[in-house]
């Protein structure tokens, strides 16, 4: 049932082919442009101040991801992300890094607080040093670490009202009281950099044509871990792992999907 | 007898190692750099203004490609086009986006205006927006998609002088009332970032060591669809795709070319 | 003996996953955060002027490399150069082009003069236009391009007192009169792009295990050679050259350096 909703997403992406506006990291763009081609949606990356508003009027998604920032990256995502609130289209936020640096905790909080994105994906430590604040005013200090990113991320999505996403060997996708946990994916993608950027690009893509965001961004999450598990059984290390990701991503079966979700709500 | 004229120029490229210095965008610069190795030629990326007529004015050709624009770096591709016309160094330009944002149509628009490429390439659309007006002048309104492309590269190629390339599941190079098609290649490589460029990288190498503009582009072309088709009966999907064209490129032979070679004049 | 050393290198950073902060091109950053994944460490990369302190002073190693130069990036370098000298990290310099433009020689001349970093790495040509200055003054004009390479690197450590590795076929690391030789590595590396850069972003890896930096470099340069080795047996061109090369990081044991390993000192 629920992996045959997942299944129609991938196919409204691969019949639809939404376009997918990036203001990505320079590290993943060529590797997020893959996965995005590879599961059926039509990237595109762009960041020029002067195009931004533009692009992301014509986009049926926007992904933005602060993973090497500079100043005039940051105006122009500013710029994308409220032309996409004010048309409608769903913006999925990946805060890389929030937590390392002043710049990077303060852009994300800034971006967030000025239009709130439809999904914020990130992984502990960086949902927590977004959500913590209110986290502590409530006076919670669990001693287990993935409780503490719950925690975090329901505050996070209590005050902005987005669907929040923390990755890890459990994803949990919050919103409000509702809590979905996938638990599919495999070690070795760890090894492989940018794979969380790919993360939020796909819940850009499932974004595009579901408009139930916390449906969206947990079976963005589902298709994420499943394509993991099915290249990590033919890969041999890290690089070729990467190649099978994407070849699993275009190959992707309904099957697939019955056969090895690992899905629980509530 | 053309094959045999493609195979001059790879071995020449193989022989020569030319100097291409890349403009181009984040998304594709490590796999046109990877492509270019691949084939033979030896590849830069330089875009200070600071320091590009210098790289320019040392190089075999130089590749421009607005895939990621900023306002900066335009000024830098103006440079580097000015300086490599006064050295008489044959320029490839890929007109990425043109079409989809005023920042793309405008910057194309503008260098080609200041100095006319030896060989623009793009698809489809791009080469519409590029050549349109001209076309729309003439009273030509095909319903032909393909068509429509053909008159807009031809006007452009009539504006510019320069060869215009339109590549797509049939490649069309023209330049005057000269046409060539080339019907090699694969569906899987549309689903692979970056080729476009590639191809355009890949023109490049060979206008640095043909100075039949037209041949070179034509050349590169059949290479791009040769490797490609190559490439796509080892691949899995479009991640594996990618290693083996640049295998394939790397490994390509006389009997590669002669034997699949699909090329038609006039 | 020297091969268990190497190993033990290898176990710490898989133990310790150092944070090594890359400010480098953007050619090779996919590719560089890849390798140092796949050997253990924990790559950041992150350049804007504004975080580039605060990131260098909570990292293990930085690594500077100027392949894709603007002047904003400069003063990123320089900052995070200083920074880390004050808090005692280790760099590894990359002075990608030294030698084709003024804007790289000079820039990486500025850079080291201004901290010199631990380690400089570049392949003979870079070398040689950081050093050659010292090495003409004393009348040094060797017939041979691997003796002028090796007075160049001497000339430039004795002035710097850093350690200088000069990658080729044999890879020399340098240091006073110290010499190492490492003869390991295969000819298909030279055709895949960033494996130079890869090489120094290992070297800073090892460095922030190793405080002796002569060997952390040369420990660096013969598991590049070692892996490019197993890669080779199992690559079919360059393309996929470069994913078992990640592969063959991740899978490295310790029979791999003793059985390979061609290391001569002196």
């Amino acid at each position: 049932m629920i992996a045959d909703e997942i299944w129609v997403d991938v196919q409204h992406i691969r019949d639809r082919a939404p376009l997918v506006h990036n203001i990505t990291n320079y590290v993943v763009m060529n590797t997020t442009a893959n996965a995005l081609l590879a599961i059926g949606a039509s990237p595109v990356m762009a960041h020029a101040v002067e195009e931004v508003e533009e692009m992301a009027g014509i986009a049926a998604a926007l992904v933005i991801n602060i993973g090497t920032l500079s100043s005039h990256w940051i105006e122009a995502m500013a710029k994308a992300m409220w032309k996409a609130s004010q048309c409608g289209i769903p913006v999925a936020l990946d805060p890389v890094g929030a937590g390392a640096t002043r710049l990077r905790t303060e852009t994300a909080r800034l971006l967030i607080g000025k239009t709130p994105p439809a999904i914020i994906r990130g992984n502990a430590s960086e949902i927590k040093a977004l959500g913590d604040e209110e986290a502590r005013t409530k006076g919670v200090d669990s001693t287990h670490a993935s409780e503490d990113s719950l925690d975090a991320a329901r505050a996070l999505s209590d005050r902005t009202g987005s669907v929040v996403c923390v990755s890890g060997a459990v994803d949990l996708i919050v919103q409000g009281s509702a809590i979905i946990r996938i638990a599919n994916g495999h070690p070795l993608m760890s090894r492989v950099t940018g794979l969380g950027c790919t993360a939020t690009a796909l819940i850009g893509a499932f974004a595009a044509v579901n408009p139930a965001f916390l449906k969206a961004a947990a079976h963005a999450m589902a298709v994420m871990g499943i394509a993991g598990e099915i290249a990590a059984e033919k890969a041999q290390g890290p690089g070729t792992l990467q190649l099978h990701f994407i070849d699993a991503l275009h190959g992707l079966q309904a099957l697939d999907i019955s056969g090895r979700l690992k899905w629980t709500e509530g």
